[in-house]
C-alpha cells in the first residue's frame, strides 16, 4: 500500500515538474514578446530575442501576431491540461496530500478511480453514443458476472494470464475476476448451446497491469464489446466490425485515427516462411505485438535471446513487419516467392484482399491500413485482427512510442490504441463438451483512453458540464414556509417534473438563488405568504431574472411550457 | 463446486416436485369440473366434489362459471411461473443437466447468473425508470471501484462482515469486493472533503450469502442507491427518501406494498427502557432484525440463549416489537411511562412524529407504517430506518415468513423487502482524519427481487420482448447480390438507420423474411437485379407483407417516414 502511495507521490512530482517547466517556458516567452515590457535577463535569452526579431522581418506583421496569439492560446490550453492531470493525481491521494492521523491512507485501490458527477456525465455521453452505434448494427445486450470460475479463464490469455485477479479461497468455488468480455461470452455461448448471436456488452474488466492513469490505463476499466457469433461466409461480419469501429471513432470526434488490419493466418504463414518452428509461433507473435511500444531492436533481442530464434530468421521477420499499406501491398506479398509457397500465408492474404474490398464498399479506404506489425497479444485469435489507434495530435505530449524509435514516418506515430479485436473461431469450442465450434468475430472499444482524452480536453476548455436535470427549484421568500414548499414539490413530482429545494427550514432567498445559478437550474418557484393567500406563486427565470405570477394549479403546465420553449 | 452443484440439483428436485404437485392439483380439479368427464377416483375427492357442488347451489350458475374460469387461469399462470423458475434453475447447470466429458462443470459462480437479451431488456427498462425518479429529485451520478482496500470495509457491517468477498493476496494492497454502495460513498465523501451531495449510484455489490435465486437473492446483485449528504434540518431529506421509494414502487407497478418506518434512537431507547445493557444494543438490534424471517419464539431464544438477555427483558421487548401503526401509535408510546423516562426514546418518537407529518404532506398516509419490529441489520444506521416490502399476492407461493408464525394479521404478510435504507450520520466521520461528520440519509432499491417478480410474470404472459432495435433488414431476392447489400447497408448506416443483413453470400429469401418475423423487424429492403437496374428497391412491411418500390436515393427518407407513421 505504501508502495503504491509512493508511486503516486513520484508521479505527482514528475507531473509538477512538467507543469512548472511549461509555465516557465510560457513566462520567458511572454517577457520576450511583451512590447515595452520587461526584457530578457540573460544573454542567451537576448540572443534568442534578436534571432526572433530577425525572423519576424520576413513575415507580415499582422499574420505574425495572429500566429503568436494562437501559439500562446495553445500553450495556455496545454498548461491547463497538465494542471488538470496534476490535480487528478493529487485526488488519488485523497485531496489532502498528507493525512497525518488517519490509520490508513484514504484512497481507491491502485489503478482504480472514482467517477465524480462531472466525469459520469461525460462517461455516460460516450457510452450512450457507443450503444447507439451497436444498436444501429442490430446488437442485443447481455451481461455476465464480474467473476468466473478460475478454470474458465485458465489457458485463454497466454503470457497475460499472470495479470488476472484471483479471489481468496474462502471455501467453495475458486474464482477469478474477468480479464475481458470475450472469454465470458464464449463460456455463455457454449453453456447455453447458442450458435449465433450479435451481442454487445458494456462492463468493467480487471487486469493487474502497471497502471498509467493519466493516459487512461487502469486496473479496473470499461470495455465496450460487440461480437458476431455464427457460421457465415468469409469477411462479411469481420468487415462490419471494422465499420463499427470507424462509426464510433467518428461519432466521438476524438481526433484523427487509423484502423490497422492484419491476419493471424498470414502472421503464422509468414513465420513459417521465415523458418520459425511451429511451436514458437505464439511466443514470436507475442514479441511482435510489442512493436507498438518498443523499438525493433528490443523486439529482435527478445526473439533471439529469450525465445531462441536464430538471427537470420529474426532479420527476415523484421523485413516483413516493417510493411504496411493497402491492396497493392497484398498483391505484392501474393507475388513474394517465400510467402507464395506457404498455404497459410496465401489464405491469410486472400482473406485480407476480400476484407479490404468490403472495407472499400463501406467507404473506409482512407481509414484502414494493412499493417504486418499488428499482432495482438491474446492467444485466442485465429483470423483477422484489427486495432483502432489515434494519431498523435501535433500539440500533444510525446507518446510512449516516439517515431524515430521505429524508423517509421512521422504520420504513423500514434498516441494509443482505442479499439481492437479480431476473429476467434475456436474459443467457444474449448468450452463445449463435444468441442462444437461457434466461429466469432468482435471488437472491443477502449473507452478509458477515450475518457482520458475527452476529460483533458474538457478540463482545458473550462466549460462546466451540468450534472443534474432539475427543471425547477422551489424556494421560500421568507421564514416558515417549509411545509408549503413540500406541498408544491409534491405537486410537481406527481406531475413528473424534476424539482428540488433546500433541506433547511428557513434558508435565505439569496442562498437559494445562488444554488440555482451554480447548478444551472433554469427556473425557481418562489413562495411568499402574500401570493400564496391568492393561490399564486412567482416563477423566476434564473438567467434573465424575469419573474411572472402563476396560479398554483397551473404551475406544472407552465413549467412544461417554459421547458419546451 | 460440487457442493454448489448439488445444492442446485436439490433445488431443481424441490421445484420439480412443486410443479408436479401444481399440475396434479389442476388435473384433478379439471376432472371434477369437466361435465361428463372422468370423475374423482378417491373417496376423499368425491367428498370434496360433493361439498363443492353443495356450495355451488348458493351461487348463480353463470357467476360460478366465470369464477371457475378465473381460478383455472390463475392456476395455469401459477404453473407457468413455477415452470419458468424450474427452467431457470436448470439453466444454472448449463442447459444440459449432466455434461459428462467436460473437465469442469460449465456454470456461473454460485449465486450469480448471466443476463440473456430478453432479461437485459427487462432489466434496462426497470433501471431506466428508477434513474428517472432519481433525476426527478435532483440526483447526480457517481461511480466507485468494485473493490476497496479491505480496511475501508472493516468494522462497518457488524455480524454481516463474514459475508464479504476478499481478493487473494497477489502482492500489493489487500482488497475486498464492495458489500454495498453506502460505505464506498462515505469513503468518497471523506476522501474528497465533500460536505453535501445528492447522488445516485447503480452498480453491483457482492455478498457470500446463501443464495435463493428464484426469489431474487443472489451473491452478485444490483443495488440502486440514492443518498442525500449534508447538514440539514430534521426529517426533510429523510421524508424525501421515503417519497422516492414510493414513486419507484408505483412506477414499476409490481403490486401492493408498504413502507415500514422506525427509528434507531427509539429502538435504543426502547432497549434501555427494557433494561438491556448498552453494550448489547447492537446485538439485540441484529436479533430483532430477524423478525421478518423468523418467528418471535426463535428471536426470543437467540436473545436469551446466545446474547445473554434475561427472560423478562426479552418478553418486554417482545411486547413492543409487536406494535405497528401511525401517528396514534407515536402518541400512545409518547405517553408510555417506561419510554417517557428515556430521552433517546422520546427523541426517536418525536422524530417519527415529524417524519409521519411530512410523509402525510407527500400523500403517503396509506403507504407508510410505523413498525417497531423493523431494525435493519447494518451497524451504521443512527436515525430513521425504513424498508419497502411487497405485500403477498393472494395467488403467490407462501412467503418465508408465514402470517401465523408471527401471530400478526394476514394483511401484514409480505413476500419480501424490495427497498431499504435510513440515516447514518457517523459513517463519513469514521473515514475523516479529524472525525468531521457529514450527516447522510439514503435508500437502496433491491432490484433483483423486482427483476425476479417481473421475469416470472413475463414468462407466464408468454409475450416475447423485442431485444433489438433494427428498423430495416436488407435482403437479397436472388444470388450474387451481397456487394449490393453492403452498399445499401452503408447508405442506411451513414443516415443513422438501424439496419442489418444475413452474413451469408446467398441466403434464401424465405429464410431472410423469417428472420425478420422472429426478431420483430418491421421493414425489409428487398434487392433484385431488375429493380436495381432502374435504381429501385422493394420496401416490404413485415406484418402486412405490403411491398412498394422506392428509389434507392429516397430509401433512408422513406424508412424514416414509415417509422414515424
Amino acid at each position: 500500500m505504501s508502495d503504491s502511495r509512493e508511486q503516486i507521490l513520484e508521479q505527482i512530482k514528475e507531473q509538477g515538474d512538467l507543469v512548472r517547466q511549461l509555465k516557465g517556458a510560457k513566462e520567458s516567452k511572454e517577457k520576450l514578446a511583451a512590447p515595452g515590457g520587461v526584457r530578457s535577463r540573460s544573454t542567451i535569452e537576448k540572443a534568442q530575442q534578436q534571432q526572433q526579431e530577425q525572423q519576424n522581418q520576413h513575415e507580415p506583421q499582422q499574420q505574425q501576431q495572429i500566429q503568436e496569439q494562437q501559439q500562446q492560446q495553445a500553450q495556455i490550453n496545454k498548461i491547463d491540461e497538465e494542471v488538470a492531470r496534476l490535480l487528478a493525481l493529487k485526488a488519488q491521494l485523497g485531496g489532502d496530500a498528507a493525512p497525518a492521523s488517519q490509520k490508513f491512507t484514504l484512497k481507491t485501490p491502485k489503478g482504480t478511480r472514482d467517477y465524480a458527477p462531472q466525469q459520469m456525465t461525460l462517461r455516460q455521453g460516450v457510452l450512450d453514443k457507443i450503444v447507439q452505434v451497436f444498436k444501429r448494427h442490430g446488437g442485443e445486450a447481455i451481461d455476465t458476472p464480474v467473476f468466473e470460475l478460475k478454470e474458465v479463464l485458465t489457458g485463454k490469455y497466454g503470457e497475460d494470464s499472470k495479470l488476472i485477479y484471483d479471489l481468496k479461497d474462502q471455501g467453495g468455488e475458486i474464482l477469478s475476476m474477468r480479464y475481458d468480455l470475450t472469454v465470458p461470452l464464449a463460456r455463455y455461448l457454449a453453456m447455453n448451446k447458442i450458435s449465433s448471436i450479435k451481442r454487445y456488452h458494456i462492463a468493467k474488466v480487471y487486469r493487474r497491469d502497471n497502471p498509467a492513469m493519466t493516459r487512461g490505463r487502469y486496473r479496473e476499466f470499461y470495455q465496450c464489446d460487440f461480437d458476431i457469433a455464427g457460421t457465415y461466409d468469409p469477411m462479411l461480419a469481420d468487415a462490419e466490425c471494422v465499420k463499427i469501429v470507424a462509426e464510433i471513432l467518428d461519432t466521438l470526434e476524438i481526433g484523427d485515427y487509423v484502423i490497422k488490419l492484419n491476419h493471424r493466418q498470414l502472421l503464422d504463414g509468414m513465420f513459417e516462411a521465415c523458418g520459425v518452428p511451429a511451436e514458437s509461433f505464439r511466443a514470436i507473435c507475442s514479441a511482435v505485438d510489442k512493436l507498438d511500444k518498443s523499438p525493433w531492436a528490443d523486439v529482435r533481442k527478445e526473439m533471439v535471446t529469450e525465445k531462441g530464434l536464430d538471427e537470420a530468421t529474426a532479420e527476415m521477420i523484421g523485413e516483413y513487419v516493417r510493411l504496411s499499406g493497402g491492396t497493392e501491398l497484398v498483391e505484392q506479398l501474393l507475388a513474394d516467392p517465400k510467402l507464395k509457397a506457404v498455404p497459410n500465408a496465401v489464405k491469410g492474404l486472400e482473406g485480407m484482399q476480400l476484407l479490404l474490398k468490403y472495407c472499400s464498399i463501406f467507404g473506409l479506404d482512407k481509414r484502414v491500413s494493412f499493417d504486418l506489425s499488428l499482432a495482438r497479444g491474446l492467444d485466442y485469435y485465429t483470423g483477422v485482427i484489427y486495432e483502432g489507434v489515434l494519431k498523435a495530435e501535433p500539440s500533444s505530449r510525446s507518446p510512449a512510442k516516439s517515431p524515430q524509435q521505429n524508423g517509421e514516418t512521422a504520420e504513423q506515430a500514434t498516441v494509443g490504441s482505442v479499439a481492437g479485436g479480431g476473429r476467434y473461431d475456436n474459443l467457444v469450442g474449448m468450452f463445449d463438451t463435444r468441442g462444437k465450434a461457434v466461429p466469432c468475430v468482435g471488437v472491443s472499444i477502449g473507452v478509458e483512453r477515450i475518457f482520458a482524452v475527452l476529460e483533458a480536453r474538457f478540463a482545458a476548455s473550462k466549460v462546466k458540464l451540468r450534472t443534474n436535470d432539475v427543471e425547477a427549484y422551489v424556494a421560500s421568500a421568507h421564514k416558515g414556509l417549509h411545509e408549503q414548499r413540500l406541498r408544491v414539490l409534491n405537486q410537481l413530482w406527481d406531475a413528473g417534473i424534476k424539482a428540488e429545494h433546500s433541506y433547511k427550514l428557513n434558508p435565505k432567498l439569496l442562498v437559494q438563488l445562488q444554488h440555482c445559478e451554480e447548478h444551472q437550474i433554469p427556473l425557481v418557484v418562489v413562495l411568499g405568504d402574500a401570493e400564496l393567500a391568492q393561490g399564486l406563486v412567482k416563477l423566476r427565470e434564473v438567467t434573465t431574472r424575469q419573474e411572472t405570477s402563476v396560479k398554483l394549479e397551473d404551475l406544472p403546465g407552465e413549467i412544461r411550457r417554459r421547458q419546451q420553449a
